[in-house]
């Protein structure tokens, strides 16, 4: 007598970019899935407005329908893979979706960042399981490592590159010595940047990818609201070129959320990184996250961040860890929390990169370093490039370590200076 | 009415090095574990010879026993923890434990790549897991996101740096040009090489881990004596040096995995690695691992490759797993192999660095140009450090694409020249 294996049964809802990657996925490799986890696994429906356009992959017509609740009220559904992303209706169709006592996939940081809570109640009453791994880092085994291979250890740090959008941008700007506007126009026509590329050149999008990190690895919901994000807009050639030449350094957007004596620092901005440093090598679409452990010490998990068929790796394979155990419970993040306080952003102290705009003539200089000195910034260089006098000349200094809030007072004096003609611009060093 | 926890009793087999960094661990972090898990976390009793030397971490003397009995035939213990490392009495150890129903958890990567079938065998006749992250990678999540975040992928290589002691020798002798002999030496006083070496830098303990690897990756079980390891001890500061000014490259020792067309190739070797490649920013003790998927592409894993608390880390980590879900069936690795054959090392193709040391005299270079040709070697660039003639000189060469039995041919018959005079050493490119 041969024992009938079970039958996982598997609706998608969202068949766009990522969708089509998992149908792919599922039809490269299914019997490698399926002898995996010992069961026989069928996606049976797929949802999406439009059920017509050609998206490359084979599928079954069947399969296909406009009407969610062919997956939502199937009784026989046992997971539900949620990629239309946004805030609504994909809220909804998850929380139906629990409440039939559906267990989710997701790859919806967005959503995920901002319901966490709800979602992760509604689970836990109707007792499913809700995995996001594609929701940062794309295909990096990242949240898995976080939760599972690092739990003996107290989070101390977790910091890295977690947008390829971006990080292609300064990685094009950095090896070709071009402007931010002219290589977004390039990465847009490639595909790799949104029409409206805000949300990822902006920081927001490293944000909210940040805030799940931080639920993981410090057990603390932060909304973005109430940390500092900033974007890689007002970077130019000129402070690449000096980040290299001067500081032997590279710029990248990096995420960090680091605890220091109990105070959390949850913050979003580009940063100059050392070139021996790792992150320093990765390089355009590609992620990098650093975790460090109190155990473990540093570890460094790098891959695609993106894109069809790697985000539909951590999804398929969210669906794997389902079927391989649909009772564990949804522990994410540390129960005891480590984390005192969040720390005002005004409140680290880093050292400082500054590009200061100003009209070449006698008495500049010694305004800005009184300034400064007088917020208690010491400085650690100073280059001003040659030009004509009364001409408009960039000014690049390096701090030693100061506070932010005396940045920030410095920065403001110094711009009202008469003679300094455009917004300062200043980076954090790693 | 407060609902009672469950107990979970571990017993730890081994007081040495990352014995200390467990309990180490427990000591710190038991809360948080406990929280994770939900459960009461134990640690019951710790066995070893030596119960005396104090190992710097604090512990209940009433602990401590050197009957390993009061572990193995414990009724109460659910979890065995064994660090004693090499095959006996490691082996009977495990497989009592098995036996008697209790969980594994091992650093044990020689006992792992000799005696796998026959302690999975056994664990799946009584139902329990054996876990094993520690065994390769020391603290980095490696193992677990093989073999569950990327289960979704064919894997099509595996390849990176596992040994420690090699990579901190080959990062020392490059930065400070150094000998291997003068390098290793110091190393052995810092405690990053043991009294005899061979074991790591001849590349035996790279091929262990390979072996686990290998089975979690492909599916296939591969004995050491089937695949070529090969060291690092012939390794000079002058073939670092002309890796690097010549053909950009670091030298580092690779394990390397990787299926082409149905065919596995294994092997441990030194490799030349491009300084843009991630592998070649792995320095010191670190080890970096390379995982290709065909759905995800190419991922990294790095981190501390060994050490008392980063291994510690893995093994704490493997039981808290354990008790999360002590029923996940013991499946590693592809049930559906893609593998057809191993590929032997002699079929498999690579370009090539040669350092072939010579008399100089007329005709030489003319001579070993000519049996590289007769072996359809072909030659992309020569550099001969001028010396006087009839003094020995170095012959740097580099080749294109050619077969591994090929060189291997062409180096015997180079090594019988007259004018030669020293063993020829050629490493591989990546």
């Amino acid at each position: 007598m041969m024992l009938m294996k079970k039958t996982v049964n598997i609706g998608l809802i969202g068949f766009g970019t990522i969708g089509s990657g998992v149908v792919e996925t599922f039809n490269r490799n299914l019997p490698l899935i399926e002898d995996k986890v010992d069961a026989k696994v069928v996606l049976k429906k797929i949802v999406d407005l439009d059920i017509v356009t050609d998206r490359g992959v084979q599928v079954d017509p069947d399969l296909l329908s406009t009407n969610v609740d062919d997956i939502l009220e199937d009784p026989d559904m046992d997971i539900v893979i949620e990629l239309i992303g946004g805030y609504q209706p994909a809220l909804n169709f998850i929380l139906k979706a629990i409440e039939n006592g559906k267990h989710v996939v997701t790859a919806n940081k967005a959503l995920l960042a901002r319901h966490w809570e709800e979602i992760m109640d509604a689970a836990r009453k109707t007792g499913v399981r809700v995995c996001f791994e594609a929701s940062v880092g794309g295909g990096i085994p990242l949240l898995e490592p976080l939760n599972d291979s690092l739990a003996a250890n107290k989070i101390q740090s977790i910091y890295g590159i977690i947008n390829g959008t971006a990080n292609y941008i300064l990685t094009k700007m950095s090896e070709e010595g071009r402007d931010f506007e002219e290589v977004l126009k390039e990465a847009q026509k490639l595909g790799y940047a949104e029409q409206d590329p805000t949300f990822d050149v902006e920081g927001h999008d490293s944000a909210q990818k940040l805030i799940i990190l931080t639920i993981l690895g410090f057990g603390v919901y932060i909304k973005q609201e109430n940390f500092h994000v900033e974007g890689i807009s007002m970077i130019t050639p000129q402070d690449i070129q000096f980040a290299s030449k001067e500081l032997g350094c590279v710029i990248k957007l990096l995420a960090i959320s680091q605890l220091l004596d109990g105070q959390l620092e949850v913050r979003v901005h580009p940063t100059l990184v050392p070139e021996d440093h790792l992150l320093a090598a990765v390089n355009g679409v590609f992620n990098g996250v650093y975790i460090v452990g109190d155990v473990v010490g540093p570890v460094l998990m790098y891959g695609p961040g993106a894109g069809m068929l790697p985000t539909a790796s951590a999804v398929v394979s969210d669906c794997m860890d389902i079927v391989g155990d649909s009772k564990k419970p949804l522990i994410y993040g540390p129960q005891i929390s480590s984390v005192e306080s969040i720390k005002p952003m005004t409140e680290i102290e880093s050292r400082y990169y500054l590009r200061i705009t100003a009209i070449d003539k006698p008495g500049v200089l010694h305004s800005i370093s009184g300034i400064l000195s007088n917020f208690d910034i010491s400085i650690e260089s100073v280059n001003q490039e040659k030009r004509d006098e009364g001409q408009e000349v960039p000014i690049f200094m390096v701090t030693h370590h100061a506070k932010e809030q005396n940045m920030l007072n410095a920065v403001e004096k110094i711009e009202s200076l008469e003679s300094v003609t455009k917004n300062t611009v200043f980076i954090r060093l790693l």
